[in-house]
């Protein structure tokens, strides 16, 4: 059999725990789908470079580098995968979409809306994604195309929670995601955001909200907790939960809709 | 074994489905608890004289009466149970408090504040009661205990959410419920009420509260369902939700809370 | 209303768990069925007469008595109701068929299958029932018309277990359970009896078995608990457990039944 | 960092279901475990050289074979992993082990007894697996060490079910599963065989059993479900059920144990 598949050459900025996700992800996509790409771990690049060489050789990374912004204008790389903290998103995206490359870029997404506008329009040129990934997960999916086909009927409600526990547990050094300046947020663009980025997708437009933020860790700079209300564009109102601090809940990502015609219920993560 | 027990001759006003229930508890209460009581089932009354005579002979009242007011009067009477249309609580639990009566009222205790407030003034001098019966389930109880002795630590959230599906089903003839003028409100009074007053009672006060409330059948006149988000007085955020829109589910009563120290979760209704 | 049912005039012999139980249903079951007698609590007999008193007062028998022989040939009885310790099930259930009573038994029926036959025999001609409740739980009565209506199809697969944990409790005074020459048998008497009531009465006769036994008290007398497979006339297979050493189950009886058009599954108890 | 791992060179037999599992197994495991080996994906045998073709591209195999007495002999090869139809594991084990082969066998062993200690005499010197994958669940893992720490306490009961529902499936052309010369058995080597290897692993060995073995579809040459009685040789008792005809369960493995410290249950497998 020939192989005829075009080769994309990856570059990966960041290599934390999304890093090893991504890693993962690049070498099975192409046993369980079948892709009209070779796609080629070339380059990772990081800024602790004993962990980077640890993680290159268990992940079979081609080679490492220290200097995001060489290797985005790198003449060899066609993707440019994002898993940095949160304050490099916007940077290395612009750049990268500048240079001409495919970009992925991990959620949230930016800081802040501003940012996420400047990097829009960057991108606008070339194939780019946010790693929503439980868009893809094969119950969603269906839930989704059950909807379009309004299967589901008038929507009622949409309940979303995402309810995590390690809030309260002893910051490690150097933890990037309490840091206000290198996360911009905590719950809300950790949790949230795939909670809404799915609300948006599934159930469309909100017309309006209201929502509470809390701290509860003293001297905390990020959220530990949000709550929303919504009401949709399509007359479905929402609630929406994201917490570091669920005690008794490890990971649990649940999504609930309530139909004219049928309701569905999602334990995308429940352990 | 002589009967040293103190007879209490209870009038039951109001006989649909709350009165069946209250039937049922005060025929049932003496076989499962020590009470000090005998209770009689002495008069029911109500405006439909037909049911009320086949309610009162299936379920042992030993009279009937149309007409409450000469009721709550009564000599005989020690009791006055109100399962009227919610109009009629504030009336009925004043005439009977201001004539020395035990009164015991079912919720949502009154239409609005103002009558609230009358009641409480009326009933300062008699015993009374509102029927949030979920405080007595037996595992709210000790959820109680729990939280008073501390072992859940610190609150974080509260989360209550009370699903009904009936909100779309045809209304029958002469149906109270959706008249704003009868009932006062809708998934407000008859299910939020009931998450409202646990939490007050498990999680003590509330201090700032954003709701959204909804009417989905077109023309109804009381809300079909309720959201709520709150800062309770202890520093832990909550929501609420109340619909007789959650299609799938008949009667999902669920309650959870999170503190420093462990979790609860209450499937008080689960049908 | 003039109220023309026909009166029957009951005597229960036994006072202990069951007695409550069967004391309970005989005054609720008028309240929420439409039954075409009036149920009287007339007498109650017992070995123990100081706890028979009370239990008399608690639950409204009219009076007590010490010897069941005398009961059951009373002129003002027309049912007795059998809740004794298994060895007596055969002496009162015979002696009240023959004195001409409706003869309700509590399960196990027997000590053994001759004391079965005699028993039957004897109440051939009055009413009469077993105590196997768990037919009447509403949707078990419905698997029974799916299963009639062939709406499951060829049923393939049953399976029972019925799992309690008590076994290793200290065992109380005076307890008949573990006596042989009281109880008959244990879990096998005790549990296994209500699964393969259902069983026989939802799936039909059984052709062949296999059974384990064990005991797992030392010294015990009875069974702790039993295991059986059955093939069943209907070219379905089934396994059976009941058990009193199933720790972490304090009351668990649950029955799935797999046939070609459909699977049901029922937790009758699952606390 | 320099790579001092010891490269094993994998000739797998066999290229169907199992064989895609085992090929992921081999990719994936040393992204997630620090092994000492660079595991070679090499040669992949099989009968159907045109799915082989296309497998051995999609799975990263070096080469491709159709005779596998010749790969066993290859010097170039270290491991041999067998995951064709049940016949023919006894004969390519036993050529693996005498070539000196490191042997991975797919279950069930053999085909009956008598094969499975030839293959076990024969491969006394190799180092060898059977793919009981179970027992690496981590929580398999954890429930052995608990039993082994005492920690359960005496063992009462044990409860296996591995349900299945596609028998009544049409049978695809060439399907070897329900041929006995190819598959020795149905449910039992294919089911049943991880129920009984978990048991004797966790539980120790059996002294006696009972069992019931049926086939429900008309003229098929193997058993479609198989029920098990055991007593345990530590005084446990148990039942094992393995089926391909529990309509609504597409697959699901759960194992229950009792003991009188604490019970355990696993969902092993519950879509």
């Amino acid at each position: 059999m020939k192989n005829v598949k075009k080769r994309l050459d990856i570059a990966m900025i960041g290599h934390g725990f999304m890093g090893r996700a991504h890693s993962n992800a690049i070498h099975q996509v192409g046993h369980f789908f079948d892709i009209p790409y070779d796609l080629c771990l070339k380059v990772i690049c990081g800024r602790d470079l004993s962990n980077l060489e640890a993680m290159a050789a268990q992940w079979g990374w081609e080679e490492t580098a220290g200097d995001w912004q060489s290797v985005v204008e790198r003449k060899d790389i066609d993707v440019v995968d994002i898993c940095t903290p949160n304050r490099f998103h916007a940077p290395i995206a612009v750049a990268a979409a500048q240079a001409g490359k495919i970009v992925l870029c991990e959620k949230p997404l930016a800081m802040n809306l501003e940012e996420a506008q400047i990097m829009a329009a960057a991108a606008r040129n070339v194939p780019n994604l946010v790693w929503f990934n439980y868009r893809r997960v094969p119950a969603i999916a269906l839930a989704k195309r059950l909807m379009n086909e309004g299967k589901l009927g008038k929507i009622y409600h949409y309940r979303a929670t995402y309810l995590q526990s390690w809030g309260p547990d002893p910051v490690p050094e150097g933890a990037w995601r309490f840091n206000i300046a290198e996360a911009g947020s905590g719950a809300v663009g950790d949790l949230l955001s795939h909670s809404v980025d799915l609300a948006l997708w599934l159930n469309g437009e909100v017309s309006e909200v209201s929502s509470v933020v809390q701290t509860f860790a003293p001297g905390r700079e990020v959220d530990d907790a949000v709550l929303v209300l919504a009401r949709f564009a399509n007359g479905s109102i929402g609630t929406f939960e994201a917490t570091r601090y669920a005690i008794g809940c490890r990971n649990r990502n649940c999504l609930e809709i309530h139909g004219s015609k049928g309701a569905l219920r999602f334990d995308l993560e429940n352990p």
